[in-house]
């Protein structure tokens, strides 16, 4: 296989080009850059689509043996990581229906490295799903891929209207509600979270089942440590027995 | 009071300069930017060394009258915020003994954003105090600074040579412990959190009173997700009744 040396390559230019929203809405696929990342797709059985290596780089893992060679400075160049650039390649966006038992709902959070490290939590507290609102950042930009440290691969996503399309009772966190959050659940359950300053809008609370807070001694949790924290208190239950 | 109009401005350049650690261990002093924080520093009561706003800022928030007037394209020269720059001061750098009842102790924490992030959370949770251990990032960086939104204003923090210094029962997070944290303590309490890929190190651990995991699916939470669900566990029961 030759090695790419130009920026002008029409692989790469399909690459630079998955840094933008609208070619990601377009095209149904995304990007993962970094050994890590793409360790993370292959150990999820996700197929890559396009691969992309430096050329001639030493020590890289195992499983990129078929992705095309790109010179290093053309790899910088159409990389949102820059010079450290090693390997990129290109997966399919997979989206899920909103499903229980543990689902997470985002409503206006539109920081990609919030709803990225939601993804993360959501994996490391088993959560069934993340769906996402209206005006949530796209999980598959750059920066929510990295944030989610692989979570990307692994975590069902999915994309609802509202909340009435969400599973189970639903409880919205909201900083003044009169009742903390109580990890005790028999069927489905979804856990609302807003955006940090504006927390979730009145007809979105008024629809749910209930809603609680997260007892806290300041003003406010971002979003991603609210539904971290909020994802521990519902399974943590589950793995010890509670505090006497 | 006239407008200052060149980055080589004295008072621009001690501006500039607090943005490396070298000139922030030199002075002792810390840079915060924009008007949140600024507004923050003033709720803390902690006093502005010197103050820089905008020139003809509309609408800028009461308390910065007798900041420096500065021309927009200079103010933004010399901040980490750019061109959306509107209000920058400097203040003392304030460091504390590590102190209990709720201590958080960092070792090798070295991305700024995560320190910022756990001050934030040791607020929220009302910890007594942040302990910074070898190899932390500076809580004072730009970047440590508007990750913890306020908190570096109103959050005890130490610099300690490791765990000997610190106070109460110290309880190593270490991801493979047998049992799980549990809330619920007597007397004073150190929470010791490392690094995300390399945990606590041995010695460190080994010098504790006890070690706990958090109860999580997959394998790492980053050090300010580890932190914040710690800070939570520790501090819920004062807040409400346990699940039943």
């Amino acid at each position: 296989m030759t090695t790419i040396t130009s920026t002008q390559n029409p692989h790469l230019k399909t690459l630079k080009r998955l840094q933008t929203k609208r070619e990601r809405a377009r095209s149904g696929a995304f990007l993962a850059e970094g050994e890590d990342l793409v360790a993370a797709a292959r150990a999820a059985g996700r197929p890559v689509l396009e691969g992309f290596r430096v050329a001639g780089g030493a020590n890289l893992d195992a499983g990129v043996e078929d992705f095309f060679e790109v010179e290093r400075s053309a790899l910088a160049a159409v990389s949102s990581l820059g010079s450290g650039s090693r390997v990129a390649a290109v997966y399919r966006q997979l989206w899920s229906a909103p499903t229980g038992p543990l689902c997470v709902y985002l409503h206006g959070v539109g920081d990609p490295g919030n709803v990225g490290t939601i993804l993360r939590a959501a994996q490391a507290f088993g959560a069934s799903c993340v769906a996402l609102g209206p005006r949530c950042a796209d999980p598959h930009a750059p920066k929510a891929v990295r944030a989610s440290m692989g979570a990307i691969f692994s975590v069902p996503i999915a994309r609802v209207a509202g909340p009435a399309d969400l599973p189970g009772e639903r409880i919205a966190l909201v900083a003044d509600a009169p009742g903390a959050l109580v990890g005790d659940r028999d069927g489905d359950v979804t856990l609302l979270v807003g955006a940090e300053r504006e927390g979730l809008p009145e007809d979105v609370v008024a629809a749910c089942e209930r809603s609680a807070r997260i007892p806290i001694a300041s003003e406010s949790l971002n979003a991603a440590m609210a539904a971290t924290v909020a994802l521990y208190e519902m399974t943590r239950q589950a793995s010890r027995v509670p505090a006497s």
